[in-house]
């Protein structure tokens, strides 16, 4: 990149950290906690959601749906009566702190509770970009396999939670167990690692102790 | 955006087609057809490309590897024989023109065939750059679930070949073929689609016999 480019990027990566601590502070200041969500195409990022929001049933929880195009998922969560919004970006490939902070105008925050903001499925561009989140939760499918920690290292260096979903499916595609907790740890010391499967609800009481533990639910 | 942010972008996109162009003709010359491999992370991008080229002993065939960061792909395509460069984006989502241009510099090309060039695992930005491809070729895993290209649809629709992986898995994620072919021809009426499983070597034959068709192999 020319200097003029590099100097552009900054400028953008700057503004947008400054909006991201305001989206923040907003949320925090009404007493709600939240969760950026990413992970690669069909990790299993909506069905990890859905999943945590009915093992705590009495917690309330809202949901931002990013996606390129399309609301096929923020239909599938309305229809089960959870607070979410769309957002299209319409070709961006992560979502931004500004894109973020319009939003929030159309959720209606009238009591404490869980945001989750479900990333652009990409296990890339989103790692780069606060979004006014307090933690970060990697969904990882097993059917990616099991190297994806050393392909992709900024988004398993930066997570605060790790789900790996789909565990059903781990032997039908040799997933290495010690192979994939070396290439994290060598990443991330201390994150915890949940391994989860949404069909049958295996491992998301253990998600939801944690968040209990951490004075989330 | 702001003005100067647009006029930048699109600066980088004109110069990056100028380049992907010089690469093309470059190739072209030389009797090297290019494949652009798309696909998510886990997709089984580098499996496909493994299984056509054993399903085609007597061809020639070049891979350039592109990954964020590693070179686990890279090493199990050369242990195999096949004429292997890496390259490694350090964090770049994706690979364009100019990068191309150079690492070809490390590739000996001695006589004609084909060159695979493994894009990053991403189904969003790979799909905007040109990197001097005669076509782009899509991989996408059944365990994704059958939404994508409703999701990340300009990857579908500029794709020339689509492979369907893991398709032993669909059972397991509920896929649903319908869905999942009624969203691609929306998008894209005439693009073949192969249902292939790198594990048993499911869908490659028919998978070659297109590219014979084509006079590609």
């Amino acid at each position: 990149m020319s200097g003029k480019e590099i100097e552009v990027v900054q400028n953008i990566h700057d503004e947008n950290d400054r909006i991201a601590q305001e989206v923040n502070k907003k949320l925090n200041d009404a007493g709600v906690f939240v969760i950026n969500v990413m992970g690669a195409p069909g990790a299993g990022k909506t069905s990890s959601i859905i999943s945590i929001i009915q093992n705590n049933p009495d917690k309330q929880f809202y949901v931002i749906e990013g996606d390129i195009e399309s609301d096929i998922d923020a239909v599938k969560l309305q229809e089960l009566g959870i607070d979410t919004i769309q957002i299209n970006t319409n070709g961006a490939c992560h979502l931004d702190a500004p894109v973020i902070q319009s939003s929030l105008q159309g959720l209606k925050i009238d009591k404490p509770g869980i945001l989750f903001i479900e990333n652009i499925g990409n296990l890339v561009c989103p790692a780069e970009f606060q979004i006014g989140e307090h933690i970060k939760m990697l969904i990882c499918s097993a059917a990616e396999g099991s190297d994806k920690p050393y392909k992709y290292p900024l988004a398993f260096e930066k997570a605060d939670l790790i789900l790996l979903t789909k565990c059903d499916l781990k032997e039908f595609v040799d997933f290495d167990d010690d192979f994939f907790y070396k290439g994290i740890r060598a990443l991330n010391k201390t994150t915890p690692i949940f391994e989860v499967n949404a069909k049958n609800g295996q491992g998301f009481g253990e998600v939801t102790a944690w968040l209990k533990e951490n004075n989330l639910t």
